[in-house]
């Protein structure tokens, strides 16, 4: 593979999704961080050569770059265990991925980037009046997962795939943005089954 | 092919999102109408038969069940020429399925929802407070696109992929939502190559 450098935000669970898939697949990645709060991914540099979206992560491959992190996490993973061969699981597993990102990170990421980073003294009027909606849907993601992860040990098929991982970024630390994991007993349990993976890093 | 059928609410562009792909690829594909206005996605039989999220589309496939649009669509082009072979190509297609996702339906899709389907007058206190940032978040999508657009016919390589299809549900018709595409050009001139595509069916 040509060489993998991921453009980060090391307190990131998006970011930390990538790391942790190429942790779980052995390879090799450089790391390059960036302040997100001080703008750092806002530079004229940064939209010109990194991602005109301002984002990150970004996977740098050779001298191409993917943004969007279950993107990034697939490219590593296509072809691996962590990608399901079967064509139901692979799309089963993509629509966890898309869970994720439209019912979770939404809330239970912005939640703790607003609680944890931000402060809450610092919300504008418009984000203060979205946090309960978002505590609401924040609550029922995890909700849907516990009902998910009563019946089976990972979210597709019969082992870790990458639903899991992008799963799992956001809800190990969920307790961050004020969501309280011990009304998830079967998400507990799950978290603690991705932490043993052979492979396993942590965030940060 | 096993059997297929979608369940839907068919002015949602997400529903027609995966229409568009069974049809450009020629699959036969039962439609079956729910509508979320009156709460058809949120009864007890649907949550536990059909999706326990509670949304539409999702793609039944014999007896199993792929919510997600864009899952579904996967699910469906899977091996065809709709996806792209190349590895950074796939993952890539995947990029701006979560920009989509992300970046795009949550302000185009709901600023059309909000003013064509629930009425301004009708908005929650909430609601009405993220007008402005959802304005202005839709403009920055549609902007994205028509720079990326600008270099290139299609999203991703060099033939029309589940990118397009994603991305187009919505983008078509942002006018119902108060977002003029004539601002976009590049944006504009795509949207004519994928309704000319071999099999295309309008929405509705």
């Amino acid at each position: 593979m040509e060489r993998l450098v991921l453009h980060e935000y090391s307190a990131s669970g998006n970011c930390y999704k990538v790391r942790l898939t190429a942790a779980l697949l052995g390879l090799p990645i450089e790391r390059r961080e960036y302040d997100i709060l001080k703008g750092e991914t806002r530079t004229p540099e940064f939209l010109a050569a990194v991602n005109a979206n301002g984002r990150i992560p970004v996977l740098q491959v050779g001298e191409r770059f993917i943004p969007e992190s279950n993107a990034a996490c697939f490219y590593l993973a296509d072809g691996s265990a962590l990608v399901p061969e079967d064509r139901f699981e692979r799309a089963d597993m993509l629509r966890w991925m898309f869970f994720e990102q439209y019912n979770h990170e939404p809330n239970v990421a912005t939640m703790r980037f607003w609680i944890a980073f931000v402060g809450e003294a610092r919300l504008s009027e418009a984000q203060r009046g979205q946090i309960e909606a978002k505590r609401a849907a924040g609550e029922a993601a995890l909700a849907l997962m516990d009902e998910h992860l009563a019946a089976r040990p990972w979210f597709v098929g019969a082992r870790l795939s990458l639903a899991d991982i992008a799963l799992y970024a956001y809800t190990h630390v969920a307790d961050e943005g004020g969501f309280d994991l011990a009304r998830y007993p079967a998400v507990s349990a799950w978290l603690g089954r991705v932490a043993a993976a052979p492979g396993y890093v942590a965030m940060g």
